[in-house]
């Protein structure tokens, strides 16, 4: 999926929107008994118009066992080719390793892009970015507590580890090809991220469950091509426990949405 | 496996030889028509005695498929208990996600240890620490080109980014549960990483196909229970290409073994 096509998505379904299919057996409605597959089938279907894309992260599907890449794929072949799929695997080593990790993300999961952590710099990062019309999305400043470890701590010229990182990675990739992770706890933030990274989109994580928020994010982040696509997993996974768990998640997303839309009227240049 | 146990194996075989099970079907011998489990299974008979340690990273099994983790698994079991497993997974997301890398590493696949990557701090890297007799084997200073990138820039008050993670990361774990990946391609630097974690072992990759220098790192870097794990995989794996392919990875990780074993006896104090 290109740049003017998930824009394009964005615009159709007036939403940026990415459900972070995060599926936990133990948080699961009690009457799925474990059937992540059907959890994600059901999760899928109540917001497939709401959102443009979807973001499994791989850590959960290793928890379901050896099959649980089986799992994943088949999820993601359910999603099917109008969602942007984003393998949330935060991998990353040297370049000949970082290879295998690209091929089993965008051939064998069949996912539109994954994320990647930049401690081992260019030629880990580098074999992601060298498939075409596949995305990379490079973790930058996170929302976890940890991120003060050392993404604030400044760099060479009182520069921040996050900003060194972005500015680096430009370099390495265009905006058609390099998204970044920007947590969003602090929205005041964005407009110094957006400064940065004028025309990569940036995948938010922490709106919802970790209590970010929304249009300050929009205000301060959103370029011409929007450049967001904000992620919400347990506010929208586990709104509902009961056998109308779906709809529950339909009405979580369809509230993000909502909101989404007014964002786009309000600070879409 | 503790540390007191796996120095005990260092000095029984005058050996801190890790063997990377990197497994390549391209590059194996032709005659085993990519078949991994048995190649790996080969290359642990003729090195078994020779090493204390086996480091499959989990890309090249990925990179077999959706089924690649059960030969992993299996790898691991025909392993055994008397040597130390490390699952080069290169890991870290926020605290809840890691929990689940960790359990995958740990439980599922039964490794001793596991690499995990430092960007996304403190909570991203506790997880894996939780598991009482198991290891975290932490990035710092790694051997690849791209180390330049972030790792050698100045962070606050001049300390390059490595040695705050070490510095850092010694509040989060012992010598007893943590270890760090140190790059071998400047031997000198262990002196420097060694007077910032005394105790802790390192994990060097890059003796062998990355040309480190071997004798210039246990001058440097070790320490009295040994410090350091060497690994290498290209030059052991592939040291041979016809039927007796395993008589020739068992003379290169031989060779490395006998400068161990010299090293150890030059320079352990």
């Amino acid at each position: 999926m290109t740049r003017a096509e998930l824009f394009a998505q964005i615009q159709e379904k007036q939403s940026f929107l990415c459900v972070g299919l995060d599926a936990d057996p133990k948080k699961m409605p009690p009457h799925l008994k474990g059937d992540v597959l059907a959890f994600n089938k059901a999760i899928i279907d109540a917001t497939r118009d709401l959102c443009v894309a979807y973001k499994p992260n791989t850590a959960f599907y290793e928890a379901l066992g050896l099959d649980g890449m089986r799992v994943l794929k088949d999820t993601i072949a359910y999603i099917g080719e109008d969602h942007f799929v984003i393998a949330d695997a935060k991998r990353g080593d040297i370049g000949n390793t970082s290879r295998y990790y690209a091929s089993f993300a965008f051939n064998t999961l069949g996912a539109n892009a994954i994320t990647v952590a930049p401690y081992m710099g260019a030629d880990s990062v580098e074999p992601f970015l060298e498939y075409e019309g596949k995305w990379t999305i490079l973790l930058a400043l996170t929302s976890n507590k940890g991120s003060q470890d050392f993404q604030h701590a400044s760099q060479d010229g009182g520069v921040p580890l996050y900003a060194k990182v972005m500015t680096r990675a430009t370099d390495w990739g265009s905006a058609d090809q390099l998204m970044f992770v920007c947590g969003a706890t602090k929205a005041e933030k964005f407009a110094e991220l957006r400064a940065l990274t004028p025309d990569h989109f940036f995948l938010v994580p922490g709106i919802g469950a970790q209590g970010g928020d929304l249009e300050g994010v929009c205000k301060n982040g959103m370029n011409d091509h929007c450049g967001l696509l904000v992620n919400s997993s347990r506010g929208i996974l586990y709104a509902g426990q009961d056998e109308d768990f779906a709809a529950a998640s339909r009405a979580a997303a369809l509230s993000l949405q909502t909101q989404m839309a007014k964002a786009l009227k309000n600070y879409l240049p």
